[in-house]
């Protein structure tokens, strides 16, 4: 069973969406089931206008927050996970059926913020999006018809995080880095990277998204996030001050 | 995981919807979820005609069957439930959360019909509805609102009905990768440090340790060893070089 506080850690977030009815049925959804924090990042504009304004809007609607950049709507969260239909293993990223994915994310809150994205309605997340995500969720839906409703699956979704949940309580985990700070670790990196001809000699053309997600694959601890971020602005100092070393 | 043969012996009944929407909504999480026998009962006309009609309308709807009596759209089942957002107990029937109801469910579609039915959206099912129910189901909604949208309780309750079907076990934890890899890149960073100053600035007696330590906390997947070593390596020949950089 999910506390109230562990509840407000979740944030669903909605990418891109475009009917305004699958804003509001997501907003529903979240407090049929209890959750409260709604963000929207780039929301077609006359949608989110009108799913605000429509007759019985919810207040998770009204306190909806909306976000310009996904990387912004993520930046409080220590757990990021994206929703996609694909069956089998992604390409760069582990794929969860549901279940266990909920398993997974209930224990997160006790400690942490925790994002769920939710693609458009049309092509679902994109890969630059997908390069923010830890891992992806997965509904088990049959082969025959892998595409759900958006709304319908928000609500799958929370659904299955409040379900059943008698699991036996565990000792925290080290409380992970926010995706503010590992995306300044990111950048970080990225500079280094740069400075050092590393993306140079091994140029492709998503090179940021891939380390991105190479930095997203780590468990970063939230006390380690400084020292890492000092670790490599002090290496691209240096890089950059191209002085040669005392050795 | 209910076979083909037990996901047709399943008959979703929709009684008195009003809203197209809803209809199709039904329609689609069936066929996410691998069910095909929809039933609708004394319809709002317009609404059924519209649904039908609607561009992609699946062809659970196409082969939806109409009824002018809740009695008839049952006729051929042997366990008919009701859904109800009621918590405590009902007056004539027992309630059970849709963990259990689903598992009730599931085991009567081994050898016979079971009808799910759906209320309409404005005040679900009548008294003379439930009396052909011989109990009811119930999705643990938040006190806060009970009431659910159609689509997505119907979502929620297949969803549930074919859960944990013990199907594609999750994919494996990723490989960690090995002590000596871990060690390579950790010596490898720590050259990248000296290089760039960033131990001389705090010198600690166990500064080598914590370094170590601080990697060792990351749970570096096998996959990526090759290419953090690789990075690092290159930012500290670029260190070593004392090259100015390009920029």
């Amino acid at each position: 069973m999910l506390t109230t506080a562990e509840c407000d850690r979740l944030r669903v977030v909605l990418v891109e969406t475009r009917n305004p009815l699958n804003i509001g049925a997501a907003a529903r959804a979240m407090s049929n089931f209890g959750f409260r924090r709604l963000r929207v990042v780039k929301p077609y504009a006359p949608a989110f206008r009108e799913a605000r304004s429509a007759v019985g809007a919810s207040s998770v609607l009204a306190r909806a927050e909306k976000f310009d950049a996904v990387a912004d709507a993520l930046a409080d969260c220590s757990l990021v996970v994206g929703t996609s239909a694909i069956r089998t293993r992604h390409l760069h990223h582990t794929v969860r059926r549901s279940e266990d994915a909920t398993r997974l994310i209930r224990r997160r809150l006790r400690s942490g913020n925790v994002a769920i994205l939710f693609g458009s309605e049309k092509r679902g997340l994109t890969n630059d999006d997908l390069s923010h995500c830890h891992w992806l969720l997965r509904i088990p839906t049959s082969d025959e018809n892998i595409s759900m409703n958006l709304g319908q699956a928000v609500a799958v979704c929370l659904y299955e995080l409040i379900r059943g949940s008698k699991t036996p309580r565990q000792p925290e985990e080290l409380p992970l880095a926010s995706a503010a700070e590992t995306e300044r670790i990111t950048a970080k990196l990225l500079d280094a990277l740069h400075e050092s001809g590393f993306l140079d000699l091994r140029r492709v053309a998503d090179s940021e998204q891939r380390i991105r997600r190479l930095v997203r694959r780590l468990h970063l601890p939230a006390r380690d996030a400084v020292i890492w971020l000092g670790m490599f602005r002090q290496i691209v100092w240096k890089l950059r001050s191209g002085r040669p070393s005392q050795d």
